[in-house]
Formats: C-alpha cells, sequence, structure tokens
C-alpha cells in the first residue's frame, strides 16, 4: 500500500529533497528546510501518485480521505487551531507541486477553512475584521475562479464597483464594512453562476480543491507549457496543503519572492522584491509593481537579517542559486518555497563559474549547470551599438536579447501572423499562461504592467526570448489596434524594437548583431571543451561565417555549399546560362567563366581556416533553383504579346519558357541533383575540382596549410561515388601536377538517402569519410517535403500525430534508427571510418546527444549554434561517464 | 592443371551434355550427339575456362596451344586429312559457343584450313573446281570480316561487280573462273586494307579464328546482348573446331536448319527450312530465302528419312523440342548442332502439356519449361478483329503479337524516338546483331528479308517481340527514309501496325486488344496453381478489370485505387471543387456529391469479386493531380485581360488561380497526399468508408458476399494509422448500424515510406495487414521522383551506374532489403500478418521472386500480369523445394 500523504514543519517531517519526484519540488523542498530547523508553516504533501492514481480512477479514494484526514488532525495538533473552529480557525493554502516548476501553469488557492463562522472567529482573534473579511472574499472569489470555475473577471468587476462606490483608490482602501459587502455579493455570484452556496464546510473546501488542482494538471495551458517543454504527462503533481501565515496583515507584514543571486546577470547579490501589506499572488501577479528586496531592511530590520542568513543557508546546502517566497506576518518571517532558480544564460555561467571558484561545485557540474537552451539564448541578436536608436518607452529589462518584429496585441493573432511568416513582437498589458502560445511564437514580448518576478518576466527568460516588462509608459488601445506612447501611436503590424537587455522600446526595425560571449562563458566552454570528445565544426559557406564560427569554438567546416557561392548577384546570370546550355561545349564555356570566382571562394575559406579541415560539398540542389520561374516569364510574354513588341523579344521570351519548362521537374527534391548532375555533367564537378585544387596549390605555396575534404552528395549507390570519386582523382592528380604541389585530402560522401543507409557497407569501400545529411533523409525517410509540410506539419504536431517538428528536433526512432543501421554497416567494411552529421540537427541538442549515443565522431552546425553544440557534447559526455 | 581442349567425334568423345558450363551449349551437345551415335563432323572443344584464362592473361599461353595441337593431330588421325595438305586437306570450321545461345552474337569462320595450295588440292580431290574456289572466296571474306576486322560491305561490294560483268544473276551463277578471280581480288583486299598478305598457313589461320572468338565475348554487341539478357560476362565462350563438310557441293547437297515441333504454335510437326547447294550462313543470315523442310523429302530422300529419325531420338533424349542444324554432302547428312528450341509462349506451353500427356516429362519440369517472359509475350495486344484492316503488305508471322508504332529505318532513331516517349516500329531490310539495341526498343519489328529462323525472327520471338519477316513487297528507300508497297509510300514517322500472327502489314494505327489465352496455356497455369502458395491478386478499379483478372485467375483485388474513381469525366468538376473549397463546410457539400458516385464503384467492384478479398486504398495522390494548371489559367487570364473581358470574369479566374497557388506544393510527391489528407481532411475518408460500407450492406442483403479490406495510404508513423483506423471504425460502425447488417472486415495499411519499415514493428500493433507500394518505396529510398528520372536514369543504365530501372525490377540490395526489415519487424509483433506487395513490380517476375523469398503472403498485378505472377510463382515454390 502506498503512502500518499507527507508531512512537514508540524513536528515530524516526513519528507526531504530527493524526493521531489514524489513530493513534487515544492514539497520536498518545503520539508528539507523544515528539516534545516528553517521556519516553513507547518502542513502536509499529498504525492504526485496520489494524482496519477487520482486520474487513473478519476477521484480521490477513500484510502487517500483517510490519510489525508489523519494529516488534517496532526497540523490541527502541532497548530492547536482547528478546522472551522468558530473562536481561532486553522486556515490552510492548498498549491500545486509538480517534480520541476512549472510557473504560473498550477492552481493555488490561500485562505481555505474560513466560512461564514470561522470569519468572525479570525476577526476576533486577530483583532482585526478588515484583515479577516478580506481574506474571505480572497478565499471566495479564488476558490470561485480556480475551483468552480467563475471567470475572476465576474469579481474583479464586482470590486472594482465597489471600489468607486466607495471612492478606494486600491484595495487597501477598502474598509471592513466594504469587505463584508463584497463577501455578501462575491458569495450570490457563486450562488448564480453555479445554483448552490458558498461551500461552508472546511473539509469539504479542502477536498474540492484538492480536486481542483489535481484536474488542472490536465489543463489545456498545462498541457501546452508540458508539451513545449517536453515534461512527460505521467508524472502528476503533487499537492501541498499548508497552514497559513499573513504577509497582509498590516505595515509590519508583506510577502515578496527573492533570489539569491541575479538571475539576470549572475551576480552574487541579494536580489528581489517585495509588496507590504500583501499576499503572495500580489507580487507574482504583476498586479502592484513591488519594492526592491534591499528596501526591506529599514521597513523590518529583524526579518531582513533572518532572510538573508537563510538565504545564505538555502545555497550553501542546495549548492545552487535558490529562488525563494516568503511571508512576514506581524514582524515574523516564514519560508514558503525555495527552488533553484531560473536564470539567464549570462547569470547560469556566471553563476556556475564563481561557484567552482568559491569552492562549492567542481567544473562538471558547472557544465551540467548551464542548460544548452540557455546558450541559445545568448545567440539572440543585440541592437548594432552604432545606430542610432529612437527609444519611445523603457521598461523593466526582464529578458536579456534584442527583438524586432511587427506589434500584435494577441496571442492569436501572434500564432496567425507566425504562420504567414511574419517576425510579430507580442505586446500585452500582462501576461497569463493563456498567452503562452502566442510567447513562443513571438520574437518577444513587452507588457505593460508586472515586475521582474511577474510571469511575463518569468516564462520570457525560460524561453530564452527578449523580454520587455512593466513599461507603463505605454496605453494599449485593444478596440484600435494600437499602442500610445504620449501622442505617439503605433499600430498593429507597425514595426518596434525591443531590448530585454535594457528594456528599451525604439521605433522601427533596428539592425541587430550578435551579442559578444561573456568571460564566464567563455571559461565555462573551455572547460566544456576538455571534457569533450565529440568533435563541432561548423557550416560556413563565406570566410566571414568561417572566421565567426572559428571565433565561437568551431574546429573544422563540416560542410560547405558550394552552391551558395552561385547564388551570388554577379553570379547568377552566369550559372542561369550554363544551366540552360543544350550542349556540352555551351556548358563548359560558361563554367570557364565561373571557375576563377569559385577558386576565390576557396581560397578565402581554406586561408582563414588555416589548416583545420574543410569539408566541401559538390554542387548539390536542384537546378531549377537558379531558374527564373515559368510564370513570371509567361507574365512578361503576355506583356510584350498584348504590347506588340518586336517578334524577337517575343521569341527569345518564348525560347527561354521551353528551356525552363524543359527543365522543370515535377519533384525537383527527388531529381536531377546531386551526385547526380555530376555524372550526366562531369565538366561540373571537374570545374569544382579545379577551383578547389588550384585555390590549394596556390596557398601551399604561399605558406598556408589547407586540408580539403571533399564530400559528394545524394549518393544512393556505391557506383555514383565510385564514378565521382574517380573523376576528383583524375582532375585533382592533374591540377598538382600542374602546380607541381602535393595536397594530402580525403573524399567522402553525404549519407542522406535511406538507400545509402542500407548500402552503407558497400559505399565505405569507396569513402574516407561519411556525413549524415539529416534534412534530406528526413525528407525521404518521412516521405516529408520540407518545403511543403505546413500544409500538414502544424496540425500534426497540435494533434500529437507525431511529438515535434521532425526537421528540427531529430526523429530517433525512424530516422535516428536509420543512421545507427548506416553508422554500424559503414563501420563494418571499414572500423574507424570517421563520421558526422550536417543536417539543421547539428546544432540542435537533442539530436547532438543523439548523435554521440550513436558513436558519430564530429556535428557541424551553423557559426551561432556551435557554443551549443561544445556545451551539449561535454554535457553527453559527462552523463555517459556517471552512467558507467 | 585443367584441361583446355575435349574431342568429339573423332573416335573418342570426352564431353557430355550436362558440361555445358564447361564446354558451351554447342560442344557439350556435339557431344552428346556422337555419344549417341549420330553422324557429327569430328572435332574439338576448346573450354570456357580456356576463354576466361585468354581474356585475364591476354592471349593463349603455350600450353594452350599445345594441347589443341594435339587435338588437331588427332583429328587429322581420324578424318585421314592434314591441315594445310596440298593433296587433300583437312579444312574446319571455327565457332564460338556459349554456356546458353546467343544467336547471331558470336562470329564464325568457315573453310579454315584452305590457302593457294590446299585449294587446289581440294578442288582435284573434289574434282570441282567452282566448288573450292567458291570455299576459298567465302573463306577469305569471313576471314577478312571477322579476324581481320574489314568491313565485309568491301567484299560484297566487289562481288556484286563481278556478278555484273560476268552477267551473274546470283553466287551460284559465277564460273569457276570468276571464281579465282574473286579469291585474288579478295586478297588483295586484305593487302591494301591490313598491309599484310592474306595468312597463308593453316596453323597460323586457326590460332588467328581462336583468337577472334575469344575475343568477340567482348564486342560490344555481345555485351549488349549480355545486359539486356542478364548473362554474366564472366562466363566466357568456347571454340568449336570441327571438320567441315559441305552444303554446297551441288543438288544432292545442302543445309538447313529445323525444329522437332513448331516453335511458334508448338504443334508436334516436323519444321524447318534448308537451301540445296548452300553454306549454313546462307540460310541463318536470311540472304537468300530457303524452302520448307518437307519438300526435302522428295529432294534427299534418304537423307531426310534419317533426318526425322535423329530429330526424333534427339528429343527423346534431350526430353525437349529440339533446335537443329544440319548439312547433307553429297546426300551424307551431317548433324552440326542440336539445343533446346526458341519457342513462342503458345508454343512453350502446347510443348510442355503434350510432353506431360506423352510421358516425357512430369508437371513441374512442364511449369519450369514456360517462363513468365513468354507468358508476357501473350499479353502483348491483338488487333481489333471488328475493325476493317487496309492491308498492305504481308509477310512471314515471325513472331506473335500485334504493335502499332511510327516508322523508323535505323536502330539509332528507333532508340532516339523511344527516348522521346514514341512508340516506334523498326522496319529494315534485315537485322544483323547491330540492330538489337534498336528491336529492344521497339514495339515491333518489321523486315523486308529473311525467314523464319532469320536473326530477325529468331531475336523477335526471343524478345516477345511481335515480328514480321521476309516481306518482300516493300521497298525501302533509307536516303528519304521512305517506304514504298507499289505505290502506297509510308513515311518516317507515319503510323502502321504489324500482326507477328499473320505476318501483316497495315496503314496507320490498327486498335488493339488483348489475346485469348490458349487452353494449353491455361491448363499450365492450372498445373502452376496446384504448386503455388504465393497468393496472386490484381490491382483493379473498375468492375471491368476486375472480371477481366479474375478471368486471367487473380484470387482477389489487392489494390484498389480510389482516386483513380475521381478521374472520371463527370467527376471531376466535383472533385475539383471539393479540393478548391475553403471550408470543411464546403468541403463537405461536394463531398455529398460524390458519395453515390462513390458507392456506386465499390457496389460494382464487391458484386464482381464475390467474396474474393477487396483490399481497397484510400485516396491518395498529391491534390494537384485534380487542379488545372497555373500556367493554363494564366493564360486564360492574359487573354481575358487581352480582350477586355468583364471584370467580373477576371475576378473569377484571378481567385482560381490564388487558391491552385495556395495549394501548389514543391514536391507533391512528398507533400499533402496518403493519410495525411484523411487526417487533415477527415471528412474525405468518412465518405470513403460511408461509400464502401454503403455498398456493402446493400449487397449482403442482395445475398452477395463481400470481402472489404481497407488500406490506408502512406502511413510513415504508427499515429496515422491510429487515427485513421479509429475514424474508419467509427464511421463503419455507424453505416452498419444504420443497414442493421454486420461486414466482416480488416484494416491494414500500404508500407510505402522508409520509416514505415523501420518502425513496422510499431505500425504492426495497428495493421490487420502490410502491403508493400514499392513504387512509393522506391521514389523515397533512391531519392528518385518517377516522373522526373527520365533526365538521367536512362544515362545511369547506359553507364551501368545502376543495372537496370529501379522503377521496372525491384532493387534488392536497397529497396529489397528495407522491405526484408519490415517483414521482419512486422512479423515480431504479428506473427502470422499477412504482407503482400502492390507496386508494379508485383507483376515483374524478379520481384515476384524476391517477394516470395522474403516470405510475402501474395503480389498483386494488373489484370494482363496476374498468369506471369502465378507462373512465377509457381517457378518459385519449385526451386524452393528442389534446394531442400
Amino acid at each position: 500500500m502506498s503512502k500518499y500523504v507527507y508531512m512537514f514543519g508540524a513536528g515530524q517531517t516526513e519528507g526531504k529533497s530527493n524526493m521531489k519526484d514524489l513530493l513534487g519540488g515544492k514539497g520536498a523542498n518545503l520539508a528539507e528546510m523544515a528539516n534545516l530547523n528553517i521556519p516553513v508553516p507547518p502542513g502536509f504533501t499529498i504525492t504526485t501518485e496520489a494524482c496519477t492514481h487520482y486520474l487513473a480512477v478519476k477521484g480521490l479514494t477513500d484510502e487517500m480521505r483517510g490519510e489525508i484526514l489523519k494529516a488534517v488532525k496532526e497540523l490541527e495538533k502541532s497548530t492547536g487551531k482547528k478546522l472551522g473552529d468558530a473562536k481561532d480557525p486553522l486556515l490552510v493554502s492548498v498549491r500545486s507541486g509538480a517534480r520541476i516548476s512549472m510557473p504560473g501553469m498550477m492552481d493555488t488557492v490561500l485562505n481555505l477553512g474560513l466560512n461564514d463562522q470561522s470569519v468572525i472567529g479570525l476577526a476576533n482573534k486577530t483583532e482585526n475584521a478588515r484583515f479577516a473579511f478580506d481574506c474571505y472574499r480572497r478565499f471566495i472569489s479564488m476558490f470561485g475562479d480556480v475551483v468552480l470555475g467563475i471567470e475572476f473577471n465576474v469579481f474583479e468587476k464586482v470590486l472594482e464597483k465597489r471600489k468607486e462606490s466607495s471612492k478606494a483608490a486600491s484595495d487597501t482602501d477598502l474598509s471592513a464594512e466594504d469587505l463584508k459587502v463584497l463577501v455578501n455579493e462575491f458569495k450570490e455570484i457563486v450562488k448564480k453562476e453555479k445554483g448552490f452556496d458558498f461551500p461552508q464546510e472546511p473539509e469539504k473546501q479542502m477536498f474540492m480543491a484538492i480536486d481542483a488542482v489535481f484536474d488542472s494538471w490536465n489543463s489545456q495551458r498545462a498541457i501546452t507549457y508540458r508539451k513545449i517543454n517536453n515534461i512527460p504527462g505521467d508524472w502528476g503533481t503533487a499537492v501541498n496543503v499548508q497552514s497559513m501565515v499573513y504577509g497582509n496583515m498590516g505595515d509590519m507584514s508583506g510577502t515578496g519572492v527573492a533570489f539569491t543571486r541575479d538571475p539576470s546577470t549572475g551576480e552574487n547579490k541579494f536580489f528581489g522584491e517585495y509588496l507590504i501589506n500583501a499576499q503572495g499572488e500580489d507580487v507574482v501577479s504583476g498586479i502592484r509593481t513591488p519594492a526592491e528586496i534591499s528596501t526591506l531592511e529599514k521597513k523590518i530590520p529583524a526579518a531582513y537579517k533572518q532572510l538573508v542568513d537563510i538565504c545564505q543557508t538555502l545555497e550553501k546546502h542546495f549548492k545552487d542559486m535558490q529562488d525563494i517566497e516568503f511571508t512576514i506576518e506581524e514582524s515574523k518571517l516564514y519560508m514558503l518555497q525555495t527552488r533553484g532558480g531560473k536564470r539567464t544564460a549570462r547569470a547560469a555561467a556566471k553563476i556556475a563559474v564563481d561557484m567552482v571558484e568559491e569552492g562549492l561545485i567542481d567544473k562538471k557540474t558547472a557544465i551540467m549547470r548551464v542548460t544548452p537552451a540557455q546558450i541559445n539564448q545568448l545567440l539572440h541578436p543585440m541592437i548594432d551599438p552604432s545606430v542610432k536608436q529612437n527609444v519611445i518607452a523603457k521598461g523593466l529589462p526582464a529578458s536579456p536579447g534584442a527583438a524586432v518584429g511587427k506589434v500584435v496585441f494577441t496571442p492569436e493573432d501572434a500564432e496567425k501572423m507566425k504562420e504567414m511568416g511574419e517576425k510579430i513582437i507580442l505586446v500585452r498589458t500582462e501576461t497569463s499562461p493563456e498567452d503562452i502560445g502566442g510567447m513562443y511564437v513571438a520574437e518577444g514580448v513587452l507588457t505593460v504592467r508586472g515586475g521582474m518576478t511577474s510571469h511575463a518576466a518569468v516564462v520570457g527568460r525560460g524561453m530564452g526570448k527578449p523580454c520587455v516588462v512593466g513599461c507603463g509608459e505605454i496605453t494599449i488601445s485593444p478596440e484600435d489596434k494600437k499602442f500610445f506612447v504620449g501622442n505617439i501611436e503605433i499600430k498593429e503590424l507597425d514595426f518596434i524594437t525591443i531590448d530585454g537587455s535594457t528594456g528599451c522600446v525604439i521605433m522601427g526595425e533596428m539592425p541587430l548583431i550578435p551579442p559578444e560571449i561573456s568571460p564566464e562563458i567563455e571559461v565555462l566552454l573551455g572547460w566544456a571543451d576538455a571534457v569533450r570528445d565529440l568533435g563541432v565544426r561548423t557550416n560556413a559557406d563565406t570566410p566571414e561565417d568561417a572566421q565567426k564560427a572559428l571565433d565561437l569554438g568551431a574546429e573544422g567546416i563540416g560542410l560547405c555549399r558550394t552552391e551558395h557561392m552561385f547564388f551570388e548577384e554577379n553570379r547568377i546570370p552566369v550559372v542561369r546560362a550554363m544551366i540552360m546550355s543544350e550542349t556540352k561545349e555551351e556548358r563548359e564555356k560558361y563554367l570557364e567563366i565561373l571557375l576563377p570566382m569559385q577558386r576565390e571562394d576557396f581560397l578565402g575559406i581554406l586561408r582563414v581556416m588555416q589548416g583545420k579541415p574543410v569539408t566541401i560539398r559538390y554542387l548539390d540542389p536542384p537546378l531549377h533553383e537558379f531558374l527564373p520561374k515559368v510564370y513570371e516569364l509567361q507574365e512578361l510574354l503576355a506583356d510584350l504579346k498584348c504590347k506588340n513588341a518586336p517578334q524577337e523579344e517575343i521569341t527569345k521570351i518564348g525560347n527561354m519558357i521551353h528551356r525552363v519548362v524543359n527543365l522543370h521537374e515535377l519533384n525537383p527534391m527527388l531529381g536531377h541533383r546531386g551526385c547526380r548532375l555530376g555524372i550526366t555533367y562531369p565538366e561540373i564537378y571537374n570545374m569544382q575540382t579545379r577551383a578547389i585544387f588550384e585555390a590549394a596549390c596556390q596557398l601551399v605555396k604561399e605558406g598556408v596549410v589547407v586540408k580539403p575534404e571533399i564530400m559528394i552528395p545524394l549518393v544512393g549507390h556505391v557506383k555514383e561515388l565510385e564514378i565521382t570519386r574517380k573523376d576528383v582523382e583524375e582532375t585533382a592528380a592533374q591540377v598538382m601536377k600542374e602546380c607541381g604541389i602535393t595536397i594530402d585530402y580525403t573524399i567522402g560522401t553525404m549519407i542522406e538517402l535511406p538507400r545509402a543507409v542500407i548500402t552503407a557497407d558497400k559505399i565505405a569501400v569507396h569513402a574516407d569519410f561519411f556525413s549524415f545529411g539529416t534534412n534530406d533523409l528526413t525528407q525521404t525517410t518521412f516521405g516529408f517535403s520540407r518545403d511543403d509540410v505546413a500544409k500538414f506539419l502544424p496540425l500534426y504536431i497540435e494533434h500529437d500525430v507525431l511529438p515535434e517538428d521532425p526537421f528540427a528536433v531529430l526523429d530517433r526512432e525512424g530516422v535516428g534508427e536509420l543512421m545507427d543501421i548506416g553508422v554500424k554497416r559503414g563501420r563494418a567494411t571499414k572500423p574507424g571510418l570517421k563520421i558526422g552529421i550536417c543536417g539543421e540537427h547539428g546544432g540542435e541538442p537533442h539530436s547532438i546527444r543523439f548523435a554521440y549515443e550513436i558513436g558519430l565522431d564530429y556535428v557541424s552546425c551553423s557559426p551561432y549554434r556551435v557554443p551549443i553544440a561544445r556545451l551539449t557534447g561535454a554535457q553527453a559526455a559527462i552523463e555517459k561517464a556517471d552512467k558507467k
């Protein structure tokens, strides 16, 4: 028989911090604090197992109810109060607490246990009727919202009306009498909305609240959050029932949240916010703008000192930066929560590096403390400082990085515009969990209200999404789809730029540049390199990209796409003429023009890479990508005809249409591309070989070390590689002979077709290396055209047909399984065969881990993803070592 | 040490008929005939091993030369003649003879051993100077052509000149003096062309001829033939050196070829042709038109009787119809060759069935005697007898079946036009091995000269290609690219129809209908069904096709493509409107119109199939196939604009363009199709389910048994099947409830994506059966778009990058290996899982064999391929049993 309930703080404490899976993060850490003799209001945790059982059998079992009631008795004993007592009632909070923090995603009920009798008892006991009725009206509205499903706005409107009629500026200006009226009005709302009276029996209240917490695990917003964050649905949530303490008992009371270090910069400095005379929800919801934590020292000095001490204790104990919640009830401090604090990438790196220096943790722990997603955050661009900024407003810098986009005002519009390919900035008064979807697709988020720990700020940081909050200067007019700053008017779809590092809101579309990587990140990535055994290369087609990647730690080029060189403005007409050539001779004429251009490309890249390996992939894409569009030509032709243009002009366009139509392919992705071009038109690949080796020879003469690796794309049958390899070797030998220079080089192939995977043992005979082209392999394995999936893939992901976009995150089950087969077969022929991956997946953490697991030698990714790959590679190595 | 030379007929005979691999077909059977005491001119065979060794070391070794010279000595001893003897010279033929017959592909030299001395000896010995010099001039020109590589035409021209100046109508009218002059002229040709004298030493002549035969194994035409017929290049050929006998020694001499039964109909009747006073090459080359074999009885009765007896002996001995060559030298009969005779499909079946009845062979042997290619021959269409034929000429019916195509006059033009997608008829004066490529791509072949055993006839029958030969009424004018029949003129690219069963040449494009299958084929296929354990189903989309397939022996429908039903003229506008619908409601409106139409389809098909399984595949193809082409709409729009058409018309077309462009996909083959449609627009599949089950219920009420199998296309992830299966089950249950009827049905899936193969274990959980869609699987495995491969696949096959078109013959190494994985994984989940194949490969013999090897339950193919599958399945089963 399972034990479903664990006590904490009430005499005995049954849990501890390593029981997060069972007690949730909040419950486990409440128990741990109690164990450390830190003042925690006593209570008990109902386990996550209870949740999953509850969801399975669709309700609490008698056994659970029994355990809960027994725990209530314990709690009554230790607090000396009784639930529903008319004189001194025990009041509790009921909160969710999952295994990992899901901010704002789950629901909370405070002040539970109040009813028409016990509110009098509370008033008498505290000698504060105003306080008691304030608690009661909060309880009714919160319970009504969270447990009974009545819209919170219904209560808010009545509250606003009451404030108006009483001429109260804020909630705290309402008198006890006002609040009594409000309690009755709120109870009427419940009666009207639900058809029954507000429940008066505290036990019934409690069980209803517990049910509501468990049920909320499967609310739409919770499911969405889990999906975005890859949290399994079967974890469930725990429920914490905890005796209440009050931050709203006057000026020596208050409540706040704090971080033991600055979560934005990582600076070792106590950081937080609080509100005097408020309950916890007031701070996190962002309804009132809180005060900076250090000012608390003057207001309630003893509590402040105790708080700072406790924070130091907690950090030393958990060996990590803590995010805490506290309440001060009439000068007495209570800790309500502690957990590892969310932080920016920069802060994560700084804290990790500092803690190593402070002797708190070792280097491997430090490496594991920064997530690849946080590194990704670093890769967000910043506003070019050399450009004048038209700053129209300033808010709080809640999540660093700059973002540019078109303004939208609702999450629905955000998702709609994103689908249309627009970059957007979501502008909201404040955000709530309902906004998650819109925030996810936005480049950045701007809110009018809320502090650094508001929903928008926490979620924004978590997503690595630039975010400016509490920007009170702006006024949103939702009907007009506009916002105003003074007399500046910004309409929907106008461009703005926000800077989450400074809080600036800037008119128009600012040029962005990539941020510098902080010194702590450098240190950390250096440590990562030392433990990593997976190589990290980059995909780069220009000397500039190559240099950038080297600066970010790339160890070579894993994919240099030669066709990108053909897209340049002065080349495309030549390339086009080459493609449209009807004969080999004509084609060779244009290739001769392209040769020196391509040689220059390779000179530049090989020079920058200074002896590091450079994998050059030969021309790959379908030729139609270089051709004019038929319908454009047809429009032109129709136009010329309508205008009675000279016949020769009409004929010329007519011929061009004919040729383009002739080259047209129904499915170019499966058409005449890759090595199929190299085999049907060997002169194209020969030109590329010549360009590479002429460049290489020239550099060697200059004393530069070069290490070219020739890569043949789209091989499906070993003969394709055999033939092109022979051509490359012949031309290379010819050029080297002409130059009197010998170049060390290798020839390998992309593995990007299922047939290449299946026959990898045969292909390996002629390959010095393999590189998985996972973009194409995903296309052919799934039978998905990357260009066309938008027609059904979003719906597939929404309806959970697929867990995620397989072009973003490598599909282990299908594509990954094929890769594993390819690796095994390739190495069965050549045991030490060097194998890498150069699709987009090479820079995606889950995919990098997979590449490491199946024994690849390196990943290759875009320059800005190189640090992600360095870190992920190191973490994968550490995890592997830990498993042993 | 290998033995390279085997004697036959000369006292001892060292070989026998089961040594074909070593001695070649001809050599082994010559030895066997000698063993049977059948008169064979004595000689010896140089083995195929000698050939491969010769080719490896690039020449005859001393060891081989020694063995050959020793054999010559033996031959001299047994014939009592000496090579090069001035009085009574030994003359020999040197012929190739590979393991299997390659008609006309290899080269022959006759009369070897003649020189300026021995020709006199021969003249004296035979008392026939004319004969001796005729032999000598033939020898020089044949040796000049085959061994020395001088164009045969050069000799022919001189011969023609000599005939003119001597006023000789034919070769036989030339006098001994004429021939002496000709000998000198021919020797001069050799001297002039080669710079050396015609070799006079018989040994040198012999070794040069042997070299030439071995070298010819790797001639272009031999390589081409081997490629077409899948004959390995490392088999090599044997060489037969055999003492000469002469059919050209006057009117009691002759030479001929014969079949022990009619190779066209299979009738048990001696069948053949001969020429009096001629050498063997004259018959097969088709230069003179020979006489029917039965007329020989009157001319040389004794020899004819002996010939008939020998033929019976041979047939009984080899238990198969024989194709023989013979020569009568002054009334004495010699057998030069015997081999299993090539025959038409109809003949093959009749002979096999007759021989079972005659007790010569058993049923299994009979089944193995007919090739799938022969069955394929039966599937060639015939001219619709109800249509009046404009017959312009009549030739010999050399290879049955009718063919329609555009006239071309050279094999080069044939290949060129075929590449452009034209159906062509190759018209030649006579064909030679150089024409093979052109014959291969032609629908049919028509020749002016040659008999039923001419090159064109033999090769045409072998290829199952309709062929009319010896059509002397027509005159070809190669320069004008025309042919004439009287004053009818047929130009290049004019349509003609030929009927290889009647010999008719018909003007224009005649309608063709499929032939009836002969009773013997029916019997044979019945026997095949009894030993076959691989199921044979058909791909049929209409009741007519279904009926045709049933008639041909199909055991069910393996693929009923519902989209084909949508292409009908009265449906396409509705389908188009359905596809272009912007909303579900609009789409449902059109689906409602389609529902009764589709229900009618299923009523028809299920009724015809009478309880046999019918696998119905839901809508699969990319929607754009149903849409108007954008450029057509654009042309229309441009036209309307130019004409200042009313604005509303312009707007309508404009909107249509917009919608079509919106639905446009870059790679529709990898796009929004298959079950992706069923998941995004469930109403489409629901309509199909409703149509099927409404039809099925109605039929059950009528007392018809139905067995529908629902097949979901393009599943790549198990969830796709899970979701669509649930939809089908729900709608089916609903319809069955409405009708008050229960239908037994199953739900399975196509396996046509690599991801489906790799995750077949998971997919099998929700599938009642699998069916491999090898067309799509080939596309995705190779990354080849079937619609676009024409850009490079012909070159790939020509340059041997790929052995064959993987869309025609299943690629075992890649696609096949994947299928094998899919079968194993699927059955790991469900041990008895029913698995079939329904791609085009299901009717191709190599692919059918493979399907059987990997344990599939059935193949499904187009109706006319059902007999091929029935036969191949049986042969595969027999081979498997034999291996055990």
